[in-house]
């Protein structure tokens, strides 16, 4: 019998609960020994709640007891989550998080002090939800150099990209249906402006390159911008705006950003809607290869969680290595990034061709009074310079 | 230093040699130990190349060399590879194949003999092409009851398919552009006929079910019937003709099947064109997630094998457990699968709806003289019943 412990019974923690009450037979089977839930830890009681017998209030109770061989952390934010998995890890408990925050800040750090404590940290349902990405990138795509990875990580903004394009409607419009429906928050700011996705892709390229990427150093723009005219551009391009989550690795190293991009209907990413995530991945000999599924929900993020919990149940003497370091990775500076960039501005031809040379001019359905264009492969930073010098900018998107 | 042969230099072993040598610093990284290649078994002697030094003509130079732990097997076909495999295996090697004939027939039993060995036999590379579908599904989704699986799992199909769609061509036209291009075969049974899907899909069924599924059990329709009044058809339904292999777990167990279906555009593998394949799972907590990637091709199935090189070379003392007995799985019937069909006829509407009752008439551009109509969902042995009740039946694709 392997015990178990929650901390956090959110709609995250209490998935995990239900998944391990569910599947109980299949996963003692894959584990070769019973999954048994000792304790949750939570402020709140659950009274008349089953779950009310195992619900503890101090986290010392979970690290002091010997019979808890892992620990499932599903508080979110960095505290004092940080400091109940480090406990647990000294502790010589094993431990698994959803928490992006917690794996972004901290992840080398924990990675490292569980390796020292012989146990395992995992963290497959930080990025993607249910979506299996951590553990392919870790020990899948193993053959392979990763040239780029990209993904739809935030199901809110693919959501509401998704319901802009299809009914023509406005960013505020779209709000406030998401968060009728459950998927945005009240305070939608960490989703809209790209946070949360950033804060995956530093996960990501950290994997990837085995060095701490610092969240804070990814260029990061959100979807509160993009309008109906947008999509209209987009649609005339026989393109789908989406908000991606990039790196790539280039002659002189990483790049990143997160930003919303207009993508070719032949890109795998193209076809990812509603509230579905994906990650795509370029190989040096794999080639193009991608995950896809449902980047939050209650289920499929316990999935992964739960995941972890059997992978780490069938390793309970044995620290499975991830490469990722403290070592601090120095992205190359996003603006030395090229790409083709649409532009939306109220100048003329003369000016437009004048600061930014051969342009495609792409024109909307019903859009009078601006140009909208798409320029040559050029760098970010140039890009900024030649919009100060045009001037009268409506709009820029990534062409991808 | 860890040693390796390869047995068969053809398109992947060759394949194999060359991703160790591209990556072979990132692999050492990764192993932790220097993986270098020392025999490659063929009957050619490729003079004047580089690799002709390692060739040997006998394998038992292979399987008595106590320096060699890891053996990769892309030969092909069940004999001789199979009594190599076993040789190697019985001789202390870990075994990595990307030859599916040989692990739908042998598979149960290779792993039995691995694990009593304690070393591995592992086949990431025998389904998907590169694509991870094996390690997923053994090691990612683990907290899940796999409820369906479907692929497509032959990129020659899906690149014809996606001709005759996007060209109007018809089948004989478009596998004639695929032989002179190298995605075909000079004899394309095993691809056109649904074979190899067939083989592939038993291989999925037999790991999410963990007991032997005979491929010959599976009801296999190829796409050679398929015709561009099809296309048409689908088109005028949205929809997308592709050849899939799937099986399900109903209340009476799994059912397989190989043949062409029509797909919604809202079904993940709608986009999935060329050669490219992916796998699409739905399991009971995660719900549904797709893996998408190059099918087939020198780099991507080697970059597969490779992987299971390193996953070895990491686990040269312990044998990973693949749930897969010898234990025959019963498959259901496939007529008792539930299914809508869409169904065209020289029969006219009073007979259909005698016939079929309630159906779904379908107008394609163009096409006179026939009817096209969509059944409700009734079972295959009963549509197969009232085809032959109403006669006149010049196609029938099921309807996913």
């Amino acid at each position: 019998m392997i015990k178990v412990a929650i901390m956090g019974f959110g709609t995250i923690g209490s998935g995990v609960a239900e998944v391990l009450d569910i599947n109980k037979k299949s996963i003692a089977a894959r584990v070769g020994d019973e999954v048994e839930l000792k304790y949750v830890l939570d402020l709140r009681d659950f009274e008349g709640d089953p779950i009310q017998e195992k619900i503890v209030h101090d986290y010392k109770v979970i690290a002091e007891d010997p019979e808890v061989a892992i620990v499932v952390e599903t508080m979110g934010g960095v505290e004092p989550a940080y400091t109940f998995v480090k406990t647990m890890l000294e502790a010589g408990k094993h431990v698994t998080t959803s928490n992006k925050a917690l794996v972004a800040a901290k992840g080398a750090e924990l990675i490292a002090l569980a390796k020292e404590k012989n146990v395992n940290f995992m963290f497959e349902a930080s990025v993607g939800g249910g979506i299996p990405i951590i553990r392919p990138l870790n020990s899948c795509l193993t053959a392979d150099e990763i040239e780029e990875i990209t993904g739809i990580v935030n199901g809110t903004t693919n959501y509401m990209m998704t319901e802009m394009t299809e009914k023509g409607a406005d960013f505020n419009e779209v709000l406030k249906d998401a968060q009728a429906k459950g998927y945005a928050e009240k305070d939608p700011t960490a989703d809209v402006e790209g946070y949360d996705a950033c804060r995956k892709i530093a996960i990501l390229t950290s994997l990837v390159c085995g060095q701490q990427v610092d969240f804070e150093d990814i260029h990061t723009e959100g979807i509160t911008k993009i309008t109906p005219t947008d999509i209209k551009y987009a649609q005339a391009m026989g393109r789908a705006i989406k908000l991606l989550a990039t790196s790539k690795k280039g002659p002189k190293g990483y790049t990143a950003i997160v930003a919303p991009f207009l993508l070719p209907a032949s890109h795998p990413l193209y076809a990812v809607n509603g509230v579905f995530n994906a990650i795509f991945v370029h190989g040096n000999v794999l080639g193009d290869a991608m995950f896809y599924g449902s980047g939050a929900g209650k289920l499929p993020t316990a999935s992964a969680v739960v995941a972890d919990v059997v992978e780490m149940a069938k390793n309970l003497d044995k620290n499975i290595p991830i490469e990722w370091s403290s070592k601090k990775l120095e992205l190359v500076d996003y603006r030395e990034w090229e790409n083709r960039f649409f532009i939306r501005t109220t100048a003329d031809k003369v000016a437009v061709e004048r600061v930014f040379g051969t342009v495609t001019y792409v024109q909307a359905e019903g859009v009078t009074g601006e140009l909208g264009f798409v320029t040559e492969k050029i760098s970010e930073g140039d890009c900024e310079k030649k919009e100060a010098e045009l001037g009268n900018i409506l709009q820029k998107i990534r062409v991808a």
